[in-house]
């Protein structure tokens, strides 16, 4: 397999696009990862857009042959790819393959959603379109429920009192909301304090609002290459060392919510595949979605034992000057999370922290850093690792 | 990059799948694929499924995860792809990277759709969703209006009265669906008249009823390997030797309705890989949604002179027995088009001809064959070349 690396990263703000549609901010991303690699549309050899939604909210199949001739691309292979919540990543997996493969050498993969054109009541029935639709999700529920039961099963699983829970999910909160200030992307930038976590609306016992991510629209863009090339374009070296990706069926084939089996798999054919471990990481985009699912993810993904996540926490160690710094983009739950963009913004983050040009929210040194999506009923997972150097 | 071949394919008869899902078409014509293959779903390690239409129709996102689980694939990447009508094709090419990568070894290819469960007027919004979303498909054009429009254009620019034309058409519907009549899965087994051509209804001057191809329900499934395992596996040696894939915008940005460019420089990309040309291909199935788009696409993939395709048919030189027998299957026309599933459908056809099995309808001798799908306004074009032997 050939190396590949980003020579480009682009990325929208988040948050509510009132008179921009999701091809439009699709063109907003990818001209700036384009422009960043020094490039021009015609050497872009072929496109892969994550997108989850826009054939339900906005009726629009072929989504990524219509990208393509938004930004000028000559006529490409345009590829839409849709795992749900996942979608982005996925993008970024199957450009990896086209250059692995010697069919390409320079790929551009992009996600794009916009979901607050969706009133309330139709966005919950969007949102569940995520479950399976011929069994569960006429069932009555939701991914607030979903996640929910994440907590309940977690909380009971390992003995933590939901109270003392809910400590450890506003500080996940209360930690996203602080790194999200310092994102002039960020849907959100602002910090919160316990009190607003603790006083906000119940949406799904035991999640409160601050437990929830945003609807949100936005869109993110990454030129890949070999890293031959990259050479010639790039002094900020960032390689793709590790690709890894995994699926499972609706929530009646899984046994252990807190424990998403996807994830597992996943991962470790990411860290296989780089010849690394959970201990070489030193920053990590993981999908926290709700408060719950950041301390489920960071024991999935390996960093602390099944049932100690939420003890980390206490110790700081997923703060930004902690052992391993989760989520400095501010994460889902204050950056936002238009479902199909997610992932590849994550490694618009992660590239950006390898280069050491995140500023105020820069962890110090980060070398290596990991991606981590996961869509639908813990259905789709795909993770990336990102090393600097050639 | 290695080389990819073909060890197992399946079909489930196109038609109107009343009781059946879209999952459980997927799970028959999967199995289908993985025994004919001497090999377990556990033996699969990736899965790539082409559905065009899931999410509005059926409310369904994260389809490919659902489609592993319903086949007991054990937690493998599951990626589901759009390109509108070429989403089949597009799957099998994605899958074919990941093998010709070296990243996975036994990869499964499919593509699922169910679109009778929409009712008529729901069918042309749902289609129309292929259009431009923004720009076009509002303004009241549909896909038989779209395709009437490109026979208005064939015959302006090559100065062919309609009428005559539509002798044409009327030769293509008529070979399509004899040789359709001999193809026990196809949606529609029965010859038609000269006579039932011209009195059928008019849907979009010049398409009457038996120029357009049916709206129906149905799978199909392929296994990819490397050439190694598969010398293991089977005594029919098939190889994917070339694939190609392009794009275009929606209708504003193309000047030539009877020259789709996406088709051209896709197909030509299929050739150089495979290093073949037109005339080294013994059978060809292509995409004929509308019975002009058969004609048009005979010439953009290059076995007659632009403007020539339709005096082919009056010499009969896409008969089953004419220098390139166009559409063995019955096509689109004649077999069905379930979107999502046509490309795979292609391959399986072309597959077993080159296999030798196809019994009364075998194209005498063919060795190689191409497939042709085109997605949305001419806007997404895949195309696969398959060969015999090792």
């Amino acid at each position: 397999m050939r190396e590949v690396a980003v020579v480009g990263v682009g990325m929208t703000k988040f948050g509510r696009s009132e008179f921009k549609s999701q091809l439009e901010l699709f063109g907003e991303a990818t001209m700036d990862a384009i422009n960043e690699s020094q490039l021009k549309p015609k050497d872009i050899q072929a496109l892969f857009v994550g997108n989850a939604n826009g054939d339900i909210n906005e009726g629009i199949t072929v989504l990524a042959s219509h990208a393509a001739a938004e930004v000028g691309l000559n006529h490409v292979p345009a590829i839409k790819l849709e795992g749900a919540c996942s979608s982005g990543t996925v993008a970024i997996v199957n450009a990896f393959m086209w250059i692995a493969a010697g069919y390409a050498d320079i790929v551009l993969a992009a996600g794009c959603e916009r979901n607050t054109v969706t009133p309330t009541p139709d966005a919950t029935r969007l949102m569940n379109s995520g479950n399976h639709h011929r069994y569960e999700a006429g069932t009555g529920i939701t991914f607030p429920g979903l996640f929910a039961m994440m907590a309940h099963m977690y909380a009971h699983k390992y003995n933590i009192p939901l109270p003392q829970l809910k400590e450890y999910m506003c500080m996940v909160s209360m930690k996203n909301h602080k790194n999200g200030a310092k994102n002039p992307k960020a849907q959100f930038q602002k910090e919160i304090t316990r009190e607003q976590y603790m006083s906000s609306a119940m949406i799904a016992t035991p999640l409160q609002m601050f437990d929830c991510c945003p609807i949100s629209d936005g869109a993110a863009a990454m030129v890949l290459t070999t890293t031959e090339i990259a050479k010639k374009l790039t002094d900020k070296p960032v390689k793709i060392v590790g690709v890894g990706q995994a699926s499972s069926g609706g929530l009646s084939t899984q046994k252990d919510y807190s424990r998403p089996i996807a994830r597992e798999i996943s991962v470790q054919k990411a860290y296989k595949m780089a010849g690394l471990t959970p201990k070489d990481i030193d920053v990590v985009e993981l999908h926290d979605c709700f408060t719950i699912a950041e301390i489920v993810a960071t024991e999935g993904l390996g960093f602390f034992d099944f049932g100690k996540g939420a003890y980390a926490l206490e110790k700081g160690e997923t703060q930004m000057t902690g052992r391993i710094p989760v989520n400095p983009s501010g994460g889902l739950k204050s950056k936002g999370h238009p479902v199909g963009a997610t992932g590849v913004a994550q490694g618009y983050e992660i590239v950006n922290q390898i280069r050491g040009i995140c500023g105020a929210r820069q962890v110090d040194g980060a070398k290596i850093g990991l991606t981590d999506t996961l869509g639908g009923p813990f259905a789709s997972v795909a993770n990336i690792i990102y090393q600097r150097g050639w």
